[in-house]
């Protein structure tokens, strides 16, 4: 295993990414006091958390690694972060997407610059591909979640959430590889133990959850899901070690709960979260965690495509109705 | 004429809403630097910025008046704005509402704990049976927008822009009674007298655009809008004096605009924003006023029913095919 992240190195990426990404608000889920509160990381600039790692991951670079370039691989808003942070570097980027991911990702990715190469089939297609032109080029590939840096970046949610709500007791945090929440817990357990760290994925894609059960890296079958930001079968064996010694619990939802987080998080908070940013709400929401404790939970992107959003608004009216 | 609003009234009432407004961020509008910004008085409690003047008339009160109660009038934001403002000050509230009003607005008001009267016919219907209440049982009439300490609540606003966007050039906001831009005008041009303060109204209600054009109060005939916000068929005599006094323009859009002005904020900065709160966005968008400004739009509201944003989605899908 690589070098393992720490409280210090997220320390530093906080100083790294002081003026290219947000401190996002943490606003309540509801109308009046209850115990529910939002990490608006959908308002981060390209939409997702996933600029914290990828930025603070350039910056880790040589000038001679740099100058070459980088590739990274991802389904969307992980591609946004490291496109964007290239361009604020003045770095090359090449990007391996899936040809399924959503078009609001694809246009977002070539909107900031990055070279985008398609490539048929899943998201371990797109891998192999990256990988063959990180070879060939001699590109740094910068990985969406098993690396050190890139969790470090992350983990400047758990410190911002640390001094923006003191008084916090239960943190809920988006799975799909794994870095979002290994650089949270991280952060809030070594600085603050008392807090729980609570991991969240869908049913249909329950990876790190199968993982963490059986105490070992777990590869699922392919399902779809709505949540095609945490869509990822296999997580990270850093990401793992780091879940395994810091977070309390991972549970799951349904794929119909995330649709009804989505909806209510356009009329609470008037946040527009995609289907994984919605998931820690929706365990909130569906009792999947302890409701009685103060609570955020990290909306961690909001890069939805509109013809998306309108079936599930039309799925949620019907279910109300 | 009453009392009119002043700078040193809405710096008093910038301290007067410390604990009970939140500031709101200004986000940008693209993914990339472009000159539009967004002021999210959507993430506001309540959902709106109404609580910005609801709040400080309602602290205003003598103890005898707030020993009474409060009565308002209104479609739905000042209601939930007086509704939260009277519930967070121990008063009893009375809020007469159309029976028009959208459901988010009115469980909004009722989950504050507000007496809500449901009136059939308009707005001046509602108007006069809050009249006919208060006259009878001594309630202090809360004015929506035609009132110096509402006025002076929203101006703060203007104030939490000069201080997030130094460099703003220009300032768009939605236009109903005028309660809004009235108190943003006196602050920004009292402060700032260079930047440019603009009004934007629905073609379908353009009153207060046609009492500035031919300078005096208007009454326009009823039309449908999706902008509920702002739909207000005569303008404030208090308002209308400062509008004429401070605002350099008026613009209107169309109900399509706004649609399409409420689509690209979901997909853009990831706001659920009303469609009056969106008429500032639009402006923008369909070249109304100077695009070369760095501009910022005020979103005043994000209280928008589910069935209306699904047919705002459907429609503007349907543009774009």
């Amino acid at each position: 295993m690589n070098m393992r992240p720490t409280l210090q190195m997220i320390q530093n990426a906080a100083v790294v990414l002081r003026d290219v990404a947000r401190q996002t608000p943490v606003l309540p889920f509801g109308r009046l006091d209850n115990h529910l509160f939002v990490k608006a990381e959908n308002l981060q600039n390209t939409g997702s958390f996933k600029i914290r790692g990828a930025y603070n991951k350039l910056r880790s670079l040589t000038e001679e690694e740099a100058s070459k370039g980088v590739i990274a691989c991802s389904a969307g808003n992980h591609a946004q972060g490291v496109a964007f942070s290239a361009m604020r570097l003045g770095m090359h980027a090449v990007i391996c997407m899936p040809d399924y991911a959503p078009t609001v990702k694809v246009e977002g990715t070539r909107g900031y610059g990055a070279e985008v190469v398609l490539v048929p089939g899943n998201y371990d297609d797109s891998a192999r591909e990256a990988d063959r032109l990180s070879a060939g080029k001699g590109y740094t590939f910068a990985h969406p979640f098993n690396d050190p840096f890139v969790i470090a970046g992350q983990g400047t949610i758990g410190l911002e959430i640390l001094s923006q709500m003191p008084d916090v007791q239960q943190i809920v945090v988006p799975v799909g590889g794994g870095g979002l929440i290994s650089g949270v817990a991280i952060a809030v357990k070594s600085l603050r133990p008392d807090i729980r760290v609570i991991g969240v994925q869908t049913m249909n894609v329950p990876s790190m959850y199968a993982s963490f059960g059986f105490g070992e890296v777990e590869t699922l079958q392919d399902r779809t899901t709505i949540a095609d930001g945490i869509h990822v079968l296999t997580p990270g064996d850093m990401t793992f070690e780091i879940v395994e010694a810091y977070v309390d619990d991972i549970v799951t939802v349904r794929e119909s709960e995330i649709e009804t987080a989505i909806v209510q998080l356009l009329e609470g908070p008037k946040l527009m979260v995609e289907g994984a940013g919605a998931t820690g709400v929706a365990a909130y929401l569906f009792d999947r965690i302890d409701t009685s404790l103060q609570t955020v939970a990290v909306a961690s992107g909001g890069n939805v495509d509109m013809s998306t959003l309108e079936w599930i608004l039309t799925r949620e009216l019907k279910r109300r109705a």
